[in-house]
């Protein structure tokens, strides 16, 4: 795949070193995130919201409800940036300064699209549903036309983006090696727990294979 | 403590019983977070930074290197908007439409100002690396001189925020609980893998109590 272009806005100028504009390095972070912080500027104020996203080949999808602010100023085709980031480590250095953290985030510059054709939307929230859990919308009791009547779509074409990761064990100072001092990495991740069953369940229902092997690293991707 | 003052920016407008406005409710997800999204608006553009941040008394500490682009905005003065987001878990409905997520989140709107007084400079940098690991500022080798110089320091006053929570099972529309598809919750949270010695470690340093028992929930706070 072509890489992404590298220009003033998303040209890593800090640790250029970290940076990337390769676009399945930065497709692969965007699909392992289960979720992305939309920011937007409402009358010169930023905005910032979290929300969950799924990728369709070059287009981010977005998605909420009808009377949603964020999605009316992004159907009107705003400059948008979302960015999306993974924890990796807490990287403890021997110095305070040379502290950091083991991460791969992307930032992506765009303008969003509303999404009408009843096809397309059919299509994106199906694979909203599926970048969250591969299998649920064959599962799952599909929207009704009242419910995507109340659901409003926004496509973003990922027209820049820039990758940047940083991995590995701390880097000190040369001098500072020597001292005394516990240096290494505390790894971190997305922490999966047990299903937990809704109360009201009814009996005989057993959870699913895509939940009972539910990974965001091999199972759905 | 007083509640934050509700306004057209903060007010929680899609599904308000959500929302919350209180100030230990917010500090409490600002101090659990270990890195935050940071919105800016630059000639126009929207760009959404994650970076680490520490909460001193009613404001928020961001640092980064002298030449940091986003550092030189901030202490400018201009409008920002600060969002921090803790993920608890996947709701699983019967129905796409009600599927969610249990979170957690906070958005911060403020003013940076540049931290130029040793004394408080030197404060924040040692709330930053408190609030990563408690104890550490302690243990590691304090900055240099030149090391804060390197250094740029922002204050944001927290003038103000709301945070967003879900939790509980999934709410499903009355018909559709007799539906024969599993609904629940799959819980998520920070994961803490073992601690990587640096390969350069000396030898017969032992990991520090702070990070053999490290917790977001109970040593951290």
């Amino acid at each position: 795949m072509p890489e992404f272009i590298i220009d003033d806005l998303t040209q890593i100028r800090r640790k250029p070193q970290r940076g990337s504009y390769e676009r399945d390095v930065i497709y692969g972070i965007i699909d392992e995130a289960l979720y992305c912080h939309v920011g937007f500027n409402q009358d010169g104020q930023p905005v910032v919201i979290p929300t969950i996203h799924a990728r369709v080949d070059d287009t981010l999808i977005l998605h909420g409800a009808r009377a949603s602010r964020m999605l009316k100023h992004l159907a009107a085709g705003h400059p948008v940036c979302v960015a999306i980031t993974l924890l990796d480590g807490l990287v403890f250095a021997r110095s305070v300064f040379n502290h950091s953290m083991n991460y791969r985030s992307v930032v992506v510059f765009g303008r969003g699209r509303l999404v009408e054709a009843p096809d397309e939307k059919w299509r994106a929230v199906a694979a909203l549903t599926e970048h969250i859990a591969r299998g649920r919308w064959e599962d799952a009791r599909q929207p009704t036309p009242k419910e995507m009547d109340a659901t409003t779509v926004i496509s973003l074409a990922i027209e820049r983006a820039s990758a940047k990761i940083r991995s590995g064990p701390p880097g000190d100072d040369e001098p500072d090696y020597d001292l005394p001092i516990w240096a290494g990495v505390l790894p971190t991740g997305l922490q999966l727990g047990e299903p937990v069953a809704d109360p009201r369940l009814s009996t005989g229902i057993s959870l699913p294979d895509y939940l009972q092997h539910y990974s965001r690293f091999s199972a759905q991707t």
